[in-house]
């Protein structure tokens, strides 16, 4: 059976925790779906920004488990599932893909550094044989600035040459434009789909051959860069690019990226619990809180709908 | 109850797989008494030569259990139990506490980057409140080249102030003898342990207050280590010490240390199942192995009863 990829504006998904840490299905539920009705076209939940390696691999699976029972379509989630532990890896994918997913997003194990790209190979082709299923999609998910281990260009040609059908695609997210092209140049042609790690690179990844975005900025923007990716080839584009460019600028802005996603959606859903971080995280103070606040303003931005 | 405190030479035990890539119990049992007759006064089970971080909490803790059934006293065992998801640290420090276990090591949680102090305060916190056993004792591990998040001076003076009876000591495998010394300098006083991450600086560390060494080398050389432990206040400690340190350059010299310690106790086992690693590691080479085996001979290197 064919799976349809996922294109366009993916959120990696934060995480809510109540105040004693444990993960929030309802609030998660209703941000998923808040997020699919205003721009999102898939949710790659447990990301980097999903604080997913502060997440037990059961409770990973039991809220992916909630957020499908509870109607959100499973062809819409790209989960993360890549761990440190081959067999956590394993685990994550094999459910993921058995309950429907349309893709898993793997990072590569990423306790052990500078290790060889043999082993790189060996670990993403013990998962993908182990699952054997046919329907798995792997995107691979290359963040050399957090994992500190990166997927190569001569580690995708590979991955690609020995499963074709099922090495879909990437997400970017080494900020460093020259490796996303090199990594279009070198695959999109034969149906690698490369998805940009950041929105600030969205227009130059649709203008290069990339499909889309998997961003940050898409937890409390999905709006905003819905209408740059639909308006990538208008003559609008540029301006569209712009508009949330500054949006993502006082984001970036903050000490801490994901604890000032979760600070706006605090704030816009008048919900303080949205605050609230897992160690080693820490939450912002509400002077951060509105001080970011008042720079969103003065940028046009809001989050409709949220409240 | 007190706990009798681990002090000497520990191994952090390296993990033996099948072919087929699972723990091997039977091995794991064999060496850990191995190692406990030839010198460990201790066992740190589940570090980074452990290839622990590629393993599944499960799997951890089945090899625990096994161990522990096997007749391995576990007030020889300081487990490694710290994670990067703070509901797996939890679960195995309270599953090796409720074992019995001298202690446990504990890694920051290691996937975030540029976390503050405040966060790995409240991670270690949130581990030593929910597990609440006065029989637990934690040793902080610092391992800034792979973890790549550290263990501060100003974060070891919070926890031993808000936790004295309960952080217990310390593994400084930074490889950088000016931070183990500050470490001695500012808390060995007061009954804090610091153990030298590798043998090449036990002398060292003895002689300015510290306990021992938890280190790789201790796989393959404990009763070399050992010697020089117990040596350290003779004539002989700098002959000693220069022993030991010849045949860890032979082993950090290979491409990997992990793969070359798996590749020493397969040729001294005639075992050759004991080459086998999990990815992302990758086995030496025969021809690799051919070369180390050598160059340990010629430092007169050999592993008694191990056959």
């Amino acid at each position: 059976m064919a799976i349809k990829r996922l294109r366009g504006v993916l959120a990696p998904v934060v995480t809510p925790f109540t105040r004693d840490l444990a993960p929030d299905t309802k609030r998660f539920v209703r941000h998923c779906k808040w997020l699919l009705e205003h721009g999102c076209s898939g949710l790659a939940v447990f990301g980097t920004n999903s604080e997913a390696n502060s997440l037990s691999a059961e409770e990973r699976m039991m809220l992916l488990e909630e957020l499908v029972q509870a109607g959100v379509p499973a062809e819409k989630l790209m989960p993360g599932t890549g761990c440190s532990a081959l067999t956590d890896s394993v685990r994550l994918t094999a459910h993921a893909v058995k309950l429907g997913c349309a893709g898993a997003l793997m990072l590569p194990p990423f306790y052990y550094k500078g290790v060889p790209d043999e082993g790189l190979f060996r670990n993403f082709s013990e998962v993908i044989e182990r699952v054997a299923d046919e329907r798995l999609q792997v995107y691979l998910y290359h963040i050399p600035p957090v994992a500190q281990v990166p997927i190569t260009l001569g580690l995708i040609e590979r991955l690609l040459k020995r499963y074709p059908k099922i090495v879909a695609g990437i997400k970017d997210s080494s900020g460093d434009w020259s490796n996303t092209k090199a990594v279009l140049d070198a695959f999109a042609a034969q149906g690698f789909e490369v998805f940009a790690g950041s929105e600030v690179f969205l227009l130059r990844n649709m203008r290069a051959g990339g499909v889309g975005c998997i961003t940050a900025g898409a937890n409390v923007n999905p709006h905003g860069i819905d209408k740059a990716y639909k308006g990538w080839k208008t003559p609008e584009a540029e301006a569209l690019q712009a508009s949330i460019d500054v949006v993502r600028k006082v984001l970036q802005s903050q000490v801490s990226m994901i604890p000032a996603l979760k600070a706006t959606i605090a704030h816009f859903a008048a919900d303080a619990e949205w605050m609230t971080v897992r160690p080693p995280l820490v939450e912002l103070t509400p002077e951060q809180q509105v001080q970011m606040i008042r720079e969103l303003g003065d940028v046009g931005f809001d989050m409709p709908g949220l409240r």
